[in-house]
């Protein structure tokens, strides 16, 4: 039997249809609730049991995504998701992962796709323009950047690269032969704790340090102390995570001590900036990233705040043959002139998993189409949004805005109790009008509202205001 | 400054374009050569130094995919494309990819995105049925599956898994507390010790066990032997990995002696079958299968013969409860009622990464319309392709099949020394006609030919046959 496969003119068809659908989504997305109200295994009960024995038509798979799929959506491009930090494509973006989903390369090695690794190098490069990064990440010196699925795994793979180094390059051969450890702040994110884990430090690998109560940014004398006593108990410091940005506030930490204290200890600093790396495209936020040549990682999230779809996380470092060294392994199928040459970039061996896609040309699209002083214009519109929607809120005195807010992020509480504060958002969220998340700073519930959609205006931000204020319950803890 | 985002409208008549060259592309793919002989660098010289200042009309970057970039590329979806395994994706996977582009949906936990996990979880109950895997891995009972980028993660998540069984919890808080060892055979994939090295065992924590010297599967005798010289000398054995179609021959590890032996030392077995696991769509090929029952996890790469784009690797396990209290971590700014009340998935916890996208829309797309059948006819078109150009091989006595070709890849070399078989690859590959790569079996350099692309017909391997023999060195190791 001869199978049937889908020719490049059906293909064709069914792919204008689908770009269509997206377009009337996109157009149409701001009148959809934010959230799904469903309870959990409503998409589930939609479809049926198992796959079809006879393949369907297009149209008819097409058409469920209407009834069967959107219903149940939390739809993260809406104008008024305002949840975690955004996590914002855009049109160039989508259409550069369309071309490289129909290239199909699988970019393991140089040699499997010659282009496909050189755009990402030069799109890293790209990037460090953009943001101003120290010369010591380029291609052209002894570090580079990759493509990494998520801050998470840049994390994960910088941990490894700091204990390689830490045990002298025994770490890859004879495995963990000490106790080693991470620090970062208490507002360091989940995935550093993960990745300690993941490496096999366990959680008590993980160092949590001290914060300036007004700032909540890394207290380097607590960073000092934390390291002077584990050396004094026999435990290897192997790397310091530091964030700018940090997930419940973006509270950046001060580099500059931060790094004089990695180079005094002689510890690898990793730097985070899933979030607010973005906001290093414009110069007058690039105080943000001072000290960043202490750096020997860095990372952060085209994915969150620069219009370039999930996955897309920017991972650079100093010094590209520490991190190979750690990761390659060389079996006789991948085998290659090239790799032997010793003038590629092969990028599995800067990555977890073997394979990957193209996703440079994602960047390759919203780069030119946007240019320079488009994504200026995006990060700036969302500082101004969150700063304007800040003056509302400190202009109601039910509330307080609970922390500084540089980049895109307001967190802020009605003055009252915990529970006032999570039934607010409870009712905020239930309307599926707009979509906040929740934190706790310093202790106390606190409500984040994060801009990141290009399609949010001003009036969205109106409107979640007048939500906000007119869901405020009527009396501590009460029902009203 | 009022940023300019690409409108919907902007996006509909960009997007179709895209499409239409995707459609040519693939229409004319088979006219291109397979690889590109240009030296390291040269796309790279073809790009600018940095972003454009100002954004650039979506026509001019467009245009540079024909000109700075297919030149330079490994085409991997060519109908000649012979090398690795080949990576296939088809028109519903692209499509289905691009609808997940467009939602761009972040689907870390069930309440960021309850559509995008419901219909992973019943995607991946949906190919456990096509694959008849046992009952133990699908979600309505103890398991369940879960989307990974690659077989890499999945082995790495199986391996951290079974470290966190074998200390009996205590990993997880204090780290790698004692030896533990990985079991795989010497065609087990490089994977697989990259995931050791990853987990902190080291190198010397895989532990190469011995295989039959003619069907090059993993000798169970060997196997106990090393667990019990393992377990004299101190070191914890934490899991086997077995392989169904290793990367080298497509070698199948007799599973049910080694789950008896896993059951017999309690040890964690994982079955990698990126490749071949595909082949279980075909009742006549789930001999291959025969011994998974004995399996805590089993992974294979619909990316890589089941016509879905890269990456989507299908990762089962038969107790979610244990991968979950491996993997989880619970910050405020993620705690959330539905994953308080325990009836949903949040994938996070089933994987390394924390945020994911929406991948088990492109399975939706290819399961749905391909069908069982469609896919089925698929997959015995590959097989019986291989078979066919074995035949040819073994009709020609100056060449040899050096293995057993169970599935759609040939391994075979010129009755000649190893200088001979590398020139002759190298004359094959330098014409651009067809691409193939080689291994070494039985420590012999041997060509690989492995069909996966859904334009492949028999003529593309009578071509690559006449090649073959056309290139064949007049003497050994001579340049004739
Ligand atoms: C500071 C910080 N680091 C890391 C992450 C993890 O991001 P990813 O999903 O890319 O792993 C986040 C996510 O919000 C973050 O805010
Ligand atoms: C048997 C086997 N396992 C694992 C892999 C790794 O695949 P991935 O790129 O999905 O990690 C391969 C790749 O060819 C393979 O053949």
């Amino acid at each position: 039997m001869t199978p049937t496969h889908m020719t490049p003119e059906e293909f064709r068809r069914h792919g204008h249809a689908v770009v269509d659908w997206i377009a009337d989504y996109w157009a149409t997305l701001g009148q959809r609730p934010v959230t799904s109200a469903d309870p959990p295994g409503t998409v589930a009960a939609r479809l049926p049991a198992g796959p079809p024995e006879l393949g369907e038509a297009f149209e008819r798979i097409l058409a469920d995504l209407d009834t069967v799929l959107t219903p149940g959506l939390t739809h993260w491009q809406h104008p008024r998701f305002f949840g975690y930090f955004p996590a914002n494509t855009s049109g160039p973006s989508v259409l550069g992962d369309l071309v490289g989903a129909g290239l199909g390369v699988q970019g393991m090695l140089w040699a499997t796709g010659p282009a496909c690794t050189e755009v990402e190098t030069v799109m890293l490069d790209w990037l460090a323009e953009l943001l101003d990064l120290p010369a010591r990440f380029r291609s052209t010196g002894t570090g580079g950047g990759v493509i990494q699925d998520s801050a998470s795994s840049a994390t994960l793979v910088a941990v490894l690269a700091a204990v390689h180094r830490a045990s002298r390059g025994r770490w890859r051969g004879e495995g963990l032969d000490r106790r080693y450890r991470v620090y970062t702040s208490s507002q360091g994110h989940s995935s550093i704790e993960k990745a300690a884990r993941i490496a096999g430090l366990g959680d008590t690998g993980i160092r949590t340090v001290g914060v300036d109560p007004d700032t909540l940014a890394m207290d380097p004398a607590a960073l000092r102390a934390a390291l002077e006593a584990d050396l004094a108990a026999g435990v290897v410091p192997a790397a310091v995570v530091a964030t700018i940005g940090t997930t419940s506030t973006t509270a950046v930490d001060p580099l500059p001590a931060i790094g004089a204290l990695c180079r005094e200890y002689g510890v690898w600093l990793h730097v985070d900036a899933a979030y607010a790396g973005a906001a290093a495209v414009c110069p007058e936020l690039r105080w943000s990233h001072a000290g960043l040549e202490h750096a020997d990682s860095y990372c952060f999230d085209p994915h969150k705040w620069l219009l370039t779809g999930f996955d897309c996380d920017a991972f650079w470092v100093a010094d590209r043959g520490e991190l190979v060294e750690a990761l390659t392994v060389m079996p006789e199928f991948l085998r290659n002139a090239a790799t032997e040459s010793g003038a590629v970039i092969d990028y599995r061996d800067w990555q977890v998993p073997l394979g990957r896609r193209f996703r440079a040309l994602k960047l390759w699209f919203v780069l030119r189409w946007y240019g320079v002083e488009g994504l200026r214009a995006h990060i700036r519109s969302g500082v101004a949004l969150a700063a304007r929607f800040a003056d509302r809120v400190r202009a109601d005195n039910r509330f307080e805005v609970v922390a500084p807010h540089p980049f895109s992020l307001v967190c802020f509480r009605l003055r009252a109790d915990d529970r006032t504060n999570a039934e607010l958002l409870r009712r905020v969220n239930a309307g599926g009008r707009a979509f906040l998340t929740h934190t706790r700073v310093r202790d106390r519930f606190t409500l984040r509202l994060a801009v990141g959609s290009p399609y949010t205006r001003e009036e969205d931000l109106a409107e979640t205001w007048r939500l906000i204020t007119g869901a405020v319950p009527d009396e501590p803890g009460g029902r009203a």
